[in-house]
């Protein structure tokens, strides 16, 4: 039997996410139907959304609400879980961690089954679901019906960005700042591995790496600038030819400190390919595109 | 003949920074005595800082002053340039850029020679220099005397941050920052690259990736907190274990999309190697300590 109150839904997944999500739907007033494969979390779920309906199939689950949210291990729990179940007329949402490529292959299987589709990409670890002012997000592309008609319900756990009718885009987005992150994660642990054998107090040179990549993390929007109009010189401030010539110093640097270039020498070594390609007067933007194959 | 007035000083290099740095001073009212090893240099300046008296040898430009500034390519420049110069008495303050083990043994060197030695390191491009709000800063270390007798006059082209009195501190705080930086660009470039063949433009993804670094750089942090107490535990919430789990999508992405995983692959690996060390439940504070030999 479907509900067709816009509030109420179904959950399929009650794993750390899964559990924050519910919680933030029950405190938001949502009526709720979950499932989990084993059965034992609905155990912690009572403490934190004790009106959800814990129900022993993914049929009863699908079956309870037209908006059915999903948020498994991965893409192949997802197919697995829902191999038989009747997804006609259905509003699937898949927050389900997946590559672009796979959440395209969902849309296309959603969509075979008679169901719009949404797939999502969570910008958040569990604690920040359905805490105003976390600055948690969810990225969400597919079905742009389905999205504004659930709108208020998936605003509920997090904020929402739309970022298009391809259901890969949010996870193409969830990726590349994930990838971004990390990044600049290795850029700070080279940072604090140079100072580790210096009376410099680690907690000293925190609020200074965080502020420079504040300050130098506007330079994005200069790259995507000159990623679009195809023009990436920069003329005589700071350009290629002058950063390679700089970075002498901090290979030389690591070594004297005894710290491993390993994260260091690829960006530069693509650095010294692009100059040496001739573009001695642009940016860093072009190392981009060395890496397209 | 020595100027003791401290509003003086001199000036040896006017190549871009230099250049800005005289503009600097004269803006703030200081006597520039200035020296360049080609002369031809003294035309821009004229442009800039038309007040400031330009010598055709160092021994004038030297003597000119107590406070004596060189800008110059790099510290083998340094030791040229001053080879045979009377430094006894006057406060060196040594802003080209250089390593630490430079720094300390130039230290050493001007110590010899009866001079005060001051390092520094600049965190700006020269159109920075003496642009108020631009954020502009100079690291330095090295004698604290000689720091504060001209704490004005280091003020006036950027900000100021005293970071100790080894001399390689400046230099070490500088090369950290912009080695971190390059981490940054290098998780930029590769998302920048995941999304070069879609239908999203660079100029939207910019802000999203800015905010988004931004945020993430708040956990440089607790990295820190972590290195300094010897516990580097996240417990659940994205432990290795887990993050190790996600960069598969990551990486399979990087692959679906065509892009080098070249940038992305260092940093994972040590993640890896560090949760196979017997880690799952820290986060990856300790990918640092990997990098230390
Ligand atoms: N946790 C985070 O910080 C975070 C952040 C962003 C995105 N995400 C994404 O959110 C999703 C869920 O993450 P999580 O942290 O909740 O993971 P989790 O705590 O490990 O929970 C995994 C969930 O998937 C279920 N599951 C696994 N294999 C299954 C299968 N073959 N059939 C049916 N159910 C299966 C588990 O059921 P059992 O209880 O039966 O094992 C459990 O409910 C993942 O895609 C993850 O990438 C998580
Ligand atoms: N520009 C930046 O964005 C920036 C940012 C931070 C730090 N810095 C540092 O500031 C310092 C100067 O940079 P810059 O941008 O001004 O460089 P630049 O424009 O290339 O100028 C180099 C200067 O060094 C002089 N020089 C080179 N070799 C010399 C030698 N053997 N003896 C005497 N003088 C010599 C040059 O004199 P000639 O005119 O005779 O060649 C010129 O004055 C460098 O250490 C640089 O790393 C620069």
């Amino acid at each position: 039997m479907t509900d067709n109150n816009t509030r109420s839904l179904s959950l399929l997944g009650l794993g750390a996410m899964g559990t924050a999500l519910a919680a933030a739907w029950q405190d938001a007033g949502y009526a709720l139907t979950v499932w989990n494969r084993t059965p034992g979390r609905a155990t912690a779920l009572a403490d934190v959304a004790p009106a959800a309906v814990a129900v022993p199939t993914v049929a009863e689950a699908v079956a309870a609400s037209r908006l059915v949210v999903v948020c498994l291990l991965d893409d192949d729990s997802v197919g697995e879980a829902l191999a038989d179940a009747d997804l006609t007329g259905k509003d699937l949402v898949n927050l389900t961690t997946s590559t672009p490529a796979q959440a395209r292959a969902r849309a296309e299987w959603a969509c075979e089954r008679g169901a719009r589709y949404l797939d999502g990409g969570i910008m958040a670890v569990p604690p920040m679901i359905g805490a105003a002012g976390s600055g948690a997000y969810v990225f969400y592309s597919g079905s742009r019906g389905l999205f504004e008609a659930h709108r208020d319900a998936l605003s509920a756990p997090a904020g929402t960005n739309y970022v298009g009718e391809d259901a890969g885009f949010a996870a193409l987005h969830d990726v590349a700042l994930l990838s971004a992150m990390y990044g600049m994660f290795s850029g700070v642990a080279h940072a604090f591995a140079l100072i580790r054998k210096e009376e410099i107090a680690p907690t000293d040179l925190a609020p200074l790496l965080t502020s420079w990549l504040t300050a130098m993390g506007q330079s994005v929007g200069s790259m995507a600038g000159h990623l679009e109009d195809g023009d990436y010189t920069t003329g005589v401030v700071s350009n290629l030819a002058m950063q390679v010539a700089g970075s002498a110093t901090l290979l030389r640097t690591a070594e004297e400190q005894g710290v491993s270039t390993e994260l260091l020498t690829p960006y530069l070594t693509l650095m010294k390919q692009r100059l040496a390609a001739g573009h001695a007067e642009e940016d860093t933007t072009g190392v981009t595109d060395l890496l397209l194959r």
